[in-house]
């Protein structure tokens, strides 16, 4: 019996795959996660905090675990691990469905952050746990438990490896860990002893930086051997064992399935790709690769970006083209297609203008968009970069669906340009890495882009604003305080402009603890200690406009409401939208569209446009 | 021995007025409203919310009256008091200084509202009592305290007459209180026995719009009469006992002293002032007159706002007058100057450019300011309205320092206008209450002022924007969204925008309650459900810039929050400046200073101007 298990509005239901058919199944209280166990015979998922099994006829409901306080939860994620090391689940089951391991978050030690709804005055504000740069963490600790609630905690140095990044239990090794230091320069791949607890060390990562956390590893492959990424040589590697199966003509982002004779991956080219050839022609693009000790086979075909699922012999292959609306689907056996599976997502109602290529000596990955009906002879337009900028956002992809707002923004009248500079991912370890105690790296490159471009793009440096979010926010506000000469307006939305109020994992792996590194957390900031930080900038006061999300929970508001206060000591012109009820993410579409209208207002205006 | 008493830092200090020496007093916690007994031989005082008397050596201090709970105080005037009826006391000593009467003020039935500072999340929000309109008011009762801590409650028909609006005790007469219905439209003058605490009724009043609170009264006489001011035969006159001493001519605005034959007011001009004579030519003057029953003699002469606090024979007067900075403090005894006082105040940086006017056919009050260095030859300007235009809040006055905001404004190349239309006070009862039920009018009145004075004075009709505060900075918003026709930018400052989230004394006086009037609230506000409110409007969107403190706990920050989200659902252009820890009251210097620039640059932009 092949079952899944889901939660709708916190209900708990099962289906079962074969027959097509969905139940609920009674249980107290709103659910999340639930996870069918592997002989489909039980469903275990956590509410208010409690670990809890149901049988799948919806008998024998029990709690395995039960929080000891409010501050404490069995089976989820803690914060830190769903926003910063994409672990979003905090139970796993045994393979023989008899056991689970289970993470316990302990919130006890981590500060307290008020987020208010100051629209509606009667609405009590929450009071939020929130592990700032240099502050504690919540305490994650992991059990074993048997079905009867019998529990054996999992044992590891947790002092010097606090966080708990993976855990992998399949039929092919006794329970596998990643645990990180609190530096995340160091981490240990762990096997769990599932009678006594214990745990030993398999291997070690060192890395003078910091160690990413990639998706799919570690697991283990059907022979036992240990299947991780690594960074060797200045390449991003597949591992299988002591064996390194791929080299620095690939760039690889995630294991996506271990079969018995290769590894699914998908990769974009690397730093040593062939010259000339893949390395540009193949910007932004993402490939599915199987790979194993006889070589490296692509399985994705076309400029684009891809991705697999697999399972057996079976294949799930999803392609998004850069010429055309959204991805396409196809059921692969043996390099025979099964079916495509049709797609039923509306049509854009704009088709992206995309050039993909490389700006400066750097050769930084680039999207340039234009006007829909731009002729040359229309000559340069003014500038509106679009970046996102920073760790873990790749912006510059070969897909259509990607660049939509930037095409809509190009439509209003401008030349767009998107820059993937260091600090971005898909290129190399050591382009993520550069940015090591210094974010303002990737303002340099958005500049050097720019410049970059010039030469061969309709673009007028005398009208040149960027716009971006969440780090692209901070990285537009960063333009128009520090290189007023380069940039005339900026779009900040929801930026961090104190680092000392982001979180921890994030903020100390670029930038260590405020205590060691309160140099580095200035400079790096927009805003310290209420003043404006502008370091060496020589040029007018460039016009920001400033929106954030006031019941935002990862970067607060606060952010926006410092930079505002100090603007303001400045006498520096900008304005601000306050967001009610919105969080980190996009707001509903009416208002995302009014956003987008207001923007393009303020760019006209700051830019001294007319209507096109 | 006369003795004053102040609190310093919540310290308690006596001053001897003839020795010109101060010493501080040791006494529990931090003290608010501290008094000293007539005799001079006490101070009464408050701190956290208990009554206390202290000896004036510092001696025998005791607790008279202890709070029952963190929601009561005894002695102090509560929030709706202090701020709508200019109660700003909770206490006051019996002639013979042997007795005390005690408000207590019980905040139980008043709903919560959380004031948060998210510029600081870690700041735990405060949570106060927040009487909002058609919401229960705290409960405000009275007693009489002896020294000796016995008490008895001072009984009236509080359910009918909840509102306590006034305390008078003096050795004229029996302590007098003035109480009103919640709809302010009757009023009743009881007097206290103070042996039992009963009272009776000596005066009702009653009117269909409101009744106006007033400064210095109600009060008695030494003969015993009462004193009163009261809206009859549609003027402010004064009335002692049963006789009406004013008239028509003079409209008044205070009682300032009480003497054996004579009553110290001050007055603007009434309505039936002798026409083309002191109506025209006395706007914006504030006078101060002697009033008995032979007649009536004006103290102060010439132009200006003059103010007077008189003891026994000297008479300490005060003008600001229309042409020069500050204001002159006289020592005046038997008409004849005993000296007057200097002050060192700094000379402001600007001298006003002030012209004081009527506008329309209502013959609104206005000022019209023109740049400094304005020559007719210029041409028209364009027009900056610059009101506070609703109730208590006269700004066309004829004093030099209260226009030099204005002015400024207008050295910047506009010509400002600011006009006190209906709603407004110092005119007459019937201007005051015409906006019963309709604030909407007092943007009618800015409207016909400056179509009134566009035939006069250099005013590009082409080129018109609104400023104001509080509800000065509702007119603005108001006018950009009711008559963009009109205006074509406009800046609010911490703006009432949904009258259902201001207070009850002062918004019921108005709009009377949201469950009985919901239309009227509806109409009057500029955000109802949610949604903007925009009349029949017709006209283009125009800029609205949107200025609030974060902490406001008046009109609080939620007014601009759903303003802007109600603005931003609708597409409407605007932009907020969210000022962090500041609250109603104007920021600190360099911050207001910057807000000026930031507003400049504003409308410069929004009018389409260049740069003078």
């Amino acid at each position: 019996m092949e079952v899944a298990a889901f939660a709708l509005s916190g209900r708990l239901f099962t289906a079962e795959l074969r027959a097509g058919t969905a139940r609920e199944l009674p249980v107290p209280g709103p659910v999340l996660d639930p996870r069918p166990s592997p002989d489909g015979r039980h469903v275990a998922y956590v509410t208010r905090g409690a670990l809890r099994v149901v049988g799948a006829e919806g008998d024998d409901d029990r709690a395995l675990a039960e929080p000891e306080s409010a501050e404490v939860t069995y089976g989820l994620a803690e914060f830190i691990a769903a926003e910063e090391m994409s672990r979003s689940r905090g139970h796993w089951w045994s393979p023989d469905s008899d056991r689970l391991l289970v993470a316990r978050a302990d919130e006890t030690p981590v500060r307290r952050w008020w987020i208010a709804d100051p629209a509606n005055p009667a609405q009590e504000p929450a009071r939020v746990a929130y592990p700032a740069a240099g502050t504690p963490n919540a305490e994650v600790r992991l059990f074993l438990y048997a079905l009867d609630g019998a529990r054996t905690e999992v044992v590891w140095d947790r002092v010097r490896h606090p966080y708990l990044a993976r855990v992998h239990w399949s039929p092919d090794g006794s329970p596998l860990l990643l645990v990180q230091s609190r530096d995340q320069r160091t981490q240990l791949h762990l096997v769990v002893d599932p009678a006594s607890g214990t745990t030993r060390t398999v291997h070690v990562d060192e890395d003078a930086d910091w160690l990413e956390l990639l998706p799919g590893v570690p697991a283990w492959a059907p022979d036992g051997r240990l299947v991780r990424i690594a960074d060797e040589g200045g390449a991003r590697v597949l591992a299988v064992g002591d064996r390194t199966l791929t080299g620095p003509r690939l760039h690889v982002r995630a294991v996506l399935d271990i079969g018995g004779d290769d590894v699914l991956i998908s990769a974009s080219s690397g730093a040593k790709a062939p010259s000339g050839g893949a390395g540009a022609s193949e910007i932004g693009e993402i490939h599915v690769y199987r790979v194993n000790e006889l070589g490296t086979e692509r399985v994705s075909d076309g400029a684009g970006v891809h991705s697999a699922v697999r399972c057996g012999a079976v294949t799930v292959l999803s392609s998004a083209r850069p010429d055309r609306p959204g991805a396409e689907v196809r059921v692969v056996r043996d390099g025979k297609e099964l079916a495509k599976i049709a797609s039923y997502a509306a049509t854009p109602g704009l088709s992206v203008r995309l050039r993909l290529t490389e700006g400066g000596a750097q050769r930084i990955p680039c999207a340039v968009l234009l006007p829909s009906h731009y002729r040359e002879a229309d000559g340069p337009l003014p500038v509106l970069m679009d970046p996102y900028g920073g760790p873990h956002g790749q912006r510059v992809v070969a897909a259509h669906n990607a660049h939509l707002t930037s095409q809509w923004f190009a439509d209003q009248g401008f030349a767009v340009v998107v820059a993937d500079g260091r600090g971005t991912p898909g290129r190399s370890p050591g382009w993520e890495k550069a940015i090591r105690n210094d974010f303002t790296l990737a303002l340099d490159d958005q500049i050097e882009a720019l410049h970059g471009l010039a030469g061969t793009h309709p673009l007028d440096l005398d009208r040149v604003a960027m716009r971006g979010w969440s780090f692209g926010g901070y990285l537009s506000a960063l333009a128009v305080l520090r290189r007023p000469d380069v940039f005339h307006a900026g779009i900040a939305g929801a930026p961090v402009t104190d680092w000392e109020l982001y979180d921890t994992h994030y903020t100390e792996r670029y930038l260590g603890t405020p205590a060691e590194n309160a140099q580095v957390y200035a400079s790096n900031s927009l805003v310290d200690a209420g003043q404006l930080v502008r370091g060496d900038a020589t040029g007018p006061d460039r016009p920001l406009m400033v929106i954030h999300g006031m019941a935002d929970d990862n970067v607060v508001v606060a952010h926006t409401l410092r930079l505002s206060s100090a603007l303001l000591a400045a006498g520096h012109p900008h304005e601000v939208l306050p967001l009610t009820g919105v969080t980190h993410m996009t707001p509903q579409e009416q208002v995302a569209e009014n956003l987008l209208l207001l923007q393009v207002d303020f760019l006209r205006r700051s830019l001294g446009l007319t209507r096109p």
